[in-house]
């Protein structure tokens, strides 16, 4: 017990970044200050091990404030295997500074990290208070409604898939396809924020793949040229993560990122099969980190989920809570949130898919559920381009 | 001559689209309407070879006009290679109709085409007027200093890169390069934008390098080896078109485009050099048609210049000129700059490259006159991220 002395608390921000994980960890450090020693951890769960624990006094807080709102994990983030003497060391680590609390944001990998470090304390006979905050831009977290991060993404995917739509038309006697990946190892959340702006049949995107779907290629070379033939263009949005009825990915790149398999070129692989069995013209675009880290299109309420989530979790600190994820609870009536929590171990290595529900609504009707749900993360300033009537009819004329 | 009918003129879309060419294209019909019958040739070159010429009336505005601030080209665009017999029945189709007007919009290949079609009506004797709109993101037209579609692409490229900078620091123990391509075929001008933020030697982009200086692998090797050793991260940002001493590209695939090549994939190239010959991961990023489409990051200088010139043209219909291009000219104080129009034949078909000095210029300092410039485009309103020390610090210790 540090009598006399403030409590300790460390923050770390772990796994990919997102546009609004520095917005979570402002918003915690300013709030905590205020009746703890806040300590940062440099690079997660590595600098968790290798004891790159800074405190963080108003000076440096001066120095980290202007990140409130940039993307990226000022921190430093990162991935790192957890091994069982890894987490003894970061325990060690904890006690020498005398730090009784650990937040770190992350995902579902981040989650479970939390889980075994509460526990490694435990068996330590340390007491360490752990408390998780939400982030990834891949909305696979169980419990929460959604998770700080997917916002901001999702109305990057919308509006690039708009702005890409509107370009492609533009090109359609000369372009006929181009196929679009989004991130989305195993769920199709990001990738189906695609359709928040299509209004009618169309409208691009016109397909749309995600990984808890298997993927047939023969079909879809069937909807690509079926979709060609009715509106004279095709725009395609497939997760990185699609993958046939054997559960094999379609395509797979290795970044020598510690071993760890990065996805990353079935668009590449769908366009080829489409240029070579089909006369038509096509591109691939693999859309990028811009997902993660566009600053342009940071959505205003993922930006406000963050940094509130960021200011509860000292809330949980305060009450004593520990082995505790922040979650999003939706109100019963209308779009609005709360904060809630829940136990680590709902969601600590687990995975929240698309459910078949909802994928059977986006493939039969206009996805209207999913939408309005949507709309209430990612904003209501953006618009879908109209549809003009006169290019519709050349483009019958001047198409293929 | 129409006597007792108001004057004809036709417009079109030429060329790859960009996040203002609606823009130029809606104001010019709105100014147009008052005094001409306007019409609207869908898919440029070909549509005026293929007679895809129709009047732009009332109701048919009350549908473009939402397109106004919207990306891509509403009337179509493309590329169509230019054939004697083609023009000729170009002429012939405007004849048709009593067009004595033509108005394109685009970038060199397009004031090319402006030229042949002045002159085969001339040697038709078909009285054609023929004015041209400049439009491109890569900036390479002759005597304006610089072109509208070139200012959003560009505050495209300076802000995303500053973005996946942030990303790339915060990765930094686990990815040590990314090599980000922009476009830029044979200019430079795109991609050099990207250092438009960049504060000081440690701020990414740490490497840059355009079509206008030959390129070599082994120097590119031991300029990012360096990069890595001295700042622990090294974002290397290149044009689509940077080619080696023998004036061949990197790298090309190949888009069944009407036969043409499309660059690309020169990063993805270098990225596996990279890794294949220096123990580090990394990550190749190809930027793709967002360069040239997204509405989130249009600059308002350039969407400004774009209606303007759209405007402008009328009023050389007015006075009777024919031949030229609209132009933009820098005013001798400030950074502001006023219309002007110089002769089709001092841009059709001809290149602007960055010039020697400029290159040297940007490559030996800050390049502060390139950034004082290139942000009177894009809009005072981008800030660059600081750095943060300790971060700086800790990134020492934990990186390789």
């Amino acid at each position: 017990m540090n009598l006399g002395k403030k409590p300790r608390v460390a923050i770390g921000q772990a796994g990919g970044p997102t546009a609004v994980i520095n917005t979570s960890l402002i918003y915690f450090i300013e709030e905590a200050m205020k009746s703890y020693t806040v300590f940062g951890i440099i690079n997660a769960l590595q600098g968790l091990m290798e004891n790159w624990i800074v405190e963080i006094d108003e000076e440096k807080f001066k120095e980290l404030e202007p990140f409130r709102f940039a993307p990226g994990a000022i921190l430093g983030s990162g991935r790192w295997s957890v091994q069982e003497d890894g987490l003894q060391l970061a325990v060690e680590n904890l006690k020498k500074q005398e730090i009784h609390s650990l937040v770190l944001i992350g995902g579902n990998g981040t989650m479970k990290a939390c889980q075994l470090m509460e526990e490694t304390a435990a068996a330590m006979n340390y007491e360490l208070q752990v408390i998780g905050i939400p982030k990834t831009v891949d909305n696979d977290l169980l419990v929460t409604d959604h998770t700080p991060g997917y916002g901001s993404a999702a109305r990057y995917v919308a509006s690039t898939v708009r702005d890409i739509g509107e370009d492609l038309k533009s090109m359609r006697n000369f372009e006929n396809v181009r196929i679009v990946e989004t991130m989305g190892r195993n769920v199709g959340w990001l990738t189906a924020a695609s359709i928040l702006l299509k209004e009618s049949q169309e409208h691009p995107p016109h397909l749309i793949y995600v990984p808890e779907t298997p993927f047939s290629i023969e079909l879809f070379l069937q909807d690509v040229s079926k979709v060609v033939k009715d509106v004279g263009y095709a725009l395609v949005v497939i997760s990185e993560g699609i993958r046939d009825e054997q559960g094999q990915v379609l395509s797979q790149i290795s970044l020598r990122e510690g071993g760890k398999t990065v996805l990353g070129g079935a668009s590449k692989y769908l366009a080829d099969k489409v240029s070579g069995e089909m006369n038509l013209s096509v591109r691939a675009e693999l859309l990028g980190m811009n997902q993660r880290c566009c600053a342009a299109t940071v959505s205003k309420t993922d930006r406000y989920e963050a940094g509130l989530l960021g200011q509860e979790a000292v809330r949980l600190l305060d009450q004593g809570i520990s082995g505790h994820m922040l979650t999003l609870i939706k109100d019963s009536e209308g779009d609005t949130y709360r904060v809630g929590k829940c136990s680590l171990s709902d969601v600590a290595g687990k995975e929240r898919r698309m459910p078949e529900s909802l994928l059977h609504e986006i493939e039969q009707g206009e996805g209207a559920l999913f939408k309005k749900w949507l709309r209430s993360l990612v904003g209501d300033d953006l618009e879908a381009y109209p549809a003009w009537n006169s290019s519709q009819h050349f483009l019958k004329k001047g198409g293929n």
